[in-house]
């Protein structure tokens, strides 16, 4: 069949992977597609993907896209490659794209959302998927935060150490705390992230909401550009990659 | 110390669980929950419990009470439990009652959530807490179906063989779809529910959404009292008891 460029979205729960990206040694959700596409295809399969998540952060909508000459027709894809991969990874769409289209270079947004568990004690329920804090933030406290990190700024502050981008620069459309049911949920809107950026602000905004610091302190450290002002980084299990965006697709 | 009744809150993922209730073998979260009590007093101890969940339902808010003669201040008790349960198990809170007080019999309502993840693929980050559903079904048409139970009614089309109940006669305070997030959930108070109730209601409702069989047809097979009427129970991942009220306590 003939060979095309197809683009495909995948979930998964990353707490059993060492994050996307493949390694040496190590369950990585990369590792696991791309062996099951070689399993598929009797050959080789290299992907490019949307968002290199790190370890232990979930995806609910990730992108990768793939080339394919494989005879299964392009939107049957998902049911193909999830007989072969495990549980905690399921392909959940695909369809033929421009053989220039590229998952990451192509990406005008990435859509995250961090989940919180608030309450004196850690719930069994929401072990893998939130971050546990034992008090109850203030919601207007915590969006005024959020709010002074919209807009085109250089994040410098907010990369962990090993970021290799050239610039620091990224422009961030919305950020919000907001309840859904029993959970405190942030969500951000923005082009592109620099590395742990997303749990950076989520753990300097956590931090500072409980010290009182307020929008000012948040636009202060943000304009020193000074990785060690920003506050500790919050953990990897609340966190999901909830979609990336494409021209003309809704953010 | 002085012997007194305690009522404890405990929320526990259901997944790795036989139910609530001890058995011969097998793990269940009355063995677990008992086997900590003792090793803690260094005697047996006997629970009671509101509401016997079976094998694979979760809980948020499950009440037990207790006696106990131990010298630990009365609401410390789940840090020192916390500290001998396994991780899928966790107590969120306790205090004195009357010694009179029976988590069981003294309970005015339960409230039952159950949860559902909508699309073509199952989401790994779904598959222990939600029912997967195909297609999305419409929220008016199970909201009819819904009201329709509502009442005081006898609801033994409903109940699984092995229920003992000596009357089948249910009251339903609330009982209604709703979307929170990415999810579909049923929220049901009642009084108190025979066994597998909710999820005979829930399966039967989704069926009947699917079919087209309006709330007249569910008041008729509720009006038959005859458990072949009733449609497939909804598996017990997606239930989750959310907490027990007793008397002055808002639904």
């Amino acid at each position: 069949m003939e060979r095309r460029n197809l683009r495909m979205t995948l979930s998964y729960d990353g707490t059993d992977f060492l994050g996307w990206e493949r390694q040496a040694e190590g369950r990585t959700v990369q590792g696991v597609v791309e062996a099951a596409l070689a399993e598929l295809h009797g050959h080789p399969v290299d992907v490019s993907v949307a968002g290199r998540t790190d370890s232990g952060v979930h995806a609910l909508g990730q992108v990768i896209n793939f080339r394919t000459d494989a005879s299964i027709p392009d939107e049957r894809f998902p049911y193909a490659l999830n007989a072969l991969l495990p549980k905690d990874v399921r392909a959940i769409g695909s369809f033929r794209v421009s053989d220039a289209f590229h998952a990451r270079f192509d990406a005008v947004a990435r859509v995250y959302a961090y989940y919180f568990q608030t309450g004196e004690f850690e719930s069994p329920i929401d072990r893998r998927f939130a971050w546990h804090l034992r008090r109850e933030p203030s919601l207007p406290a915590l969006n005024s935060l959020a709010a002074s990190i919209v807009g085109t700024h250089d994040f410098t502050t907010f990369a962990a150490a090993g970021d290799a981008s050239q610039s620091r620069v990224r422009d961030i459309f919305t950020a919000a705390f907001y309840r859904e049911g029993r959970h405190l949920v942030f969500r951000i809107a923005g082009n592109a992230f620099l590395y742990r950026m997303v749990r950076s602000l989520v753990g300097t905004m956590i931090d500072f909401e409980l010290t009182g610091a307020g929008p000012p302190r948040m636009r202060e450290i943000l304009q020193a550009r000074e990785r060690g002002l920003a506050g500790p980084t919050a953990p990897p299990n609340g966190l999901f990659l909830l979609k990336v965006v494409y021209d003309g697709e809704p953010l």
